[in-house]
């Protein structure tokens, strides 16, 4: 490492900062590539542990993504008991399987033995149930029979998201005992910003912020100053439900409760931002018809979990074309409507989608509902209405001078102005009812909608021009 | 009131649970809009005290939008004092806007200087200057001061969303000083999890979390305790950066600090989730191709906004029905091709959209950057042969079956694998493009991929036929 290197790199651990790492684009800077791999082809240890081992676990993690696959183990393995653990919940799910699957147990339980109880299970729950009971039954009692509990939650439930660390005190204690409390014990969780109030058989009676507790005078009891904890979370709820709730009530952190309300664990604002992200990430996803694919996924992977909506549109597709061949007598005689008939079916789409994606996002953010659908509906037929006349007479117009025929000109901007009718009804109604039946809207409208533009678009411009010309 | 309405709903506050206003879909109970509207027609103020300003911001807001327009203000007006204004930063723009419009400037004063300044401000900078000014003017000094100098920092800035009230004490007090000036001051901000430590001139030194003060005896001076704060977000710094921040590096709360860096307000975690909504939801409306649009918008609001994306759309689908008008002598003698030829680009517009989305998913996430772009290219061109070839085939066949023309399906086969290719790197290279120019990639993508999926599916279906026909 030369003396210029030093300067730049070697800074306290306090002094982290976010320009550190990243260029002015957010990527992690090239020049650190460089010489993160250097260190790690010259097993140079000692860089790696000042430059590496002191990054945040974030910041290690895209540093893990950043880097050649056949670095990954290498820098792990030259890390040793420097490494952290937590770096491997910010990375890609494929990364971690493969990191996680070359690392000998003995190591993964060393490291899973220091993180919080939900990294943990973040982790453990992607292996496979030999090697996490292997795993698991190197992990002292206590640590073993917390994970098993969370590890039997349902996947995506609070129970899999909480931490099993808190502090909870009885409601006669006073303020003075508990900070007491707080400064004598060492087994405390990492951070909090609320303790909880239970009774002898961890029933929850309650909570207090911990700025409520330092305004509060020694001598007061913990009774008198805890608040009901207004939103406890089952730990069989889906955590996308919890989520909403923190969003919500603009929570911090919340309990978590078993079936007989006792206290098992806490939920936390960064674990549920992380779910809020997954949610938009999953919805946008899939009205873009993909599935939960990750970048480092395969291209069998990708090209398998994109086949399902590409054979739905097979079936559309085909459907949309029989629709034009009932009409292949008129074609024959006038080819400018194959010309046109694009047009239609493609303006209708697109008017759709727009309508489609506004319903997508309001049914997932709970700004439609039943009591709300029909003025919604309204106003987007008024709005198919107006954009119809518009498009129809500004596309009827370019195309009756094209083919110098006005007849061809007043046909498209009919069948225009009756399938953007068409498309504002089939892009509002067709999330709806998906969403009544229990479907997710985002899955499967795109196809839905298309289906309806193209066969109306086709129909109605082909159809129309039949009745008129023949 | 009925004695049994009573039941249902007269609980005392601390009770206020989930399930208490909403129906199982989330929205708000049919039975408490229908109590809450007689109420207000009856001006029943003791109904509406019990139970409506008890309530949680969030629910008043969910309320406030459920209910008839009309009757808005009224419930408002009876509820006097007892009305939250923080609820009113919980609803539409649309329905804030109408309602603070015919509030008196005297009402919307004195609830705003009850309100914290984050919220002050966000209902402030929709006002129009000369209503604004009113009101600043009929506020406290301080207060006026604070508000004015957030309000000054740019639209979306992390000084428009910051709280201006904080706890910062000196270095050189001790955890004990620090408790007792807490259980002393009556003036705290309603909610905190850290303090921040400065120096006489405001300066940013570090901070504290509580949970480190309360673990801590109290001889020890805070300036042994505090942490750098390593992300000190500039006031000037856009909301959507500061929001990646707390993300990446799981912050509860950060230091604002201005040109100077001195310290003038915090930014807290529950802003930040509704910045990160927000920037979820941007993206997937502008990859439907529809602006910042809201339920509550009017039609011709929301015709407006839609119209730029269906002209560009109506120049495109006329550049793709140019294309066709090339080879209408092969229509006019063969017009099955006029059938089969929306299955082309149909199939290859619905393959670019998913590469397309799932690349500008990754864009938005940083997970794809200059450095992998090449290695996703070439998988995203991978998933495009494999699936060209496989739906190409499938196509093929059935065409060649309906047709009984073995020419017509492999001449479909080909056409389909080369557009399958080429909407795959249209999917992600046209994102790419527009990202590296600093243009949002969701914004304009969808139009040109489908553009490109469009006019080479004509192109190479009728091209082929021709070359190979005629």
């Amino acid at each position: 490492m030369t003396e210029n290197e030093d300067d730049i790199l070697d800074r306290p651990a306090a002094d982290e900062t976010h320009d550190d790492i990243y260029d002015e684009e957010g990527s992690v800077r090239h020049d650190f590539l460089t010489m993160v791999g250097a260190a790690i082809a010259d097993r140079d240890v000692i860089f790696l542990r000042q430059n590496v081992a002191r990054l945040h676990e974030s910041e290690l993690g895209d540093l893990i993504e950043a880097i050649q696959p056949d670095q990954r183990l290498a820098m792990i393995r030259l890390l040793g008991d420097d490494f952290d653990m937590t770096a491997l919940t910010e990375v890609d799910e494929a990364i971690r399987m493969q990191i996680v699957d070359q690392m000998p147990n003995e190591q993964i339980a060393a490291a899973i033995g220091e993180l919080d109880s939900d990294d943990a299970v973040y982790i453990l729950e992607d292996l496979d149930d030999e090697d996490r009971e292997e795993i698991l039954a190197q992990l002292p009692f206590t640590e073993r029979v917390r994970l098993r509990r969370a590890l039997d939650y349902p996947e995506s439930s609070a129970g899999r998201r909480m931490q099993t660390e808190f502090v909870a005190v009885p409601p006669f204690w006073t303020v003075g005992q508990t900070i007491d409390y707080m400064r004598d014990e060492e087994d405390l969780p990492e951070s909090f910003t609320q303790i909880f109030v239970i009774d002898p058989t961890f029933k929850l009676l309650g909570a207090v912020n911990l700025d409520r507790i330092l305004r509060t005078k020694r001598q007061v009891k913990i009774e008198t100053i805890m608040h009901a904890t207004n939103h406890p979370i089952p730990a069989e709820m889906d955590q996308e439900e919890a989520a909403q709730l923190f969003e919500q009530y603009d929570l911090l952190s919340a309990a978590v409760v078993d079936e007989n309300e006792r206290l098992v664990g806490v939920l936390t604002i960064d674990d549920v931002v992380d779910v809020i992200q997954e949610e938009a990430e999953e919805d946008l996803l899939r009205l873009g018809g993909v599935g939960d694919e990750e970048l480092s996924d395969s291209v069998a992977e990708t090209s398998r979990s994109r086949v399902p909506w590409l054979a739905v549109n097979l079936v559309t597709a085909f459907l949309a074309a029989s629709v034009i061949s009932l009409f292949e007598a008129t074609i024959e005689q006038i080819v400018a409507l194959a010309v046109l008939m694009p047009i239609v079916a493609g303006m209708g789409g697109n008017a759709g989608s727009q309508t489609m994606t506004v319903t997508v996002r309001a049914l997932a953010t709970r700004n439609l509902d039943i009591h709300n659908a029909f003025r919604v509906v309204r106003r987007e037929a008024g709005v198919g209405l107006l954009n119809g006349v518009v498009f129809g007479i500004l596309i009827g117009a370019i195309a009756g001078f094209w083919f110098q025929d006005v007849n061809i000109g007043g046909i498209i901007a009919a069948a225009m102005l009756i399938n953007m009718m068409a498309a504002a009804i089939a892009g509002i109604l067709i999330p709806l009812a998906l969403d009544r039946f229990g479907a997710d809207p985002a899955v499967a409208s795109a196809v839905f909608v298309t289906t309806v533009t193209d066969i109306t678009g086709f129909f109605a411009f082909l159809g129309l021009a039949t009745w008129w010309f023949m």
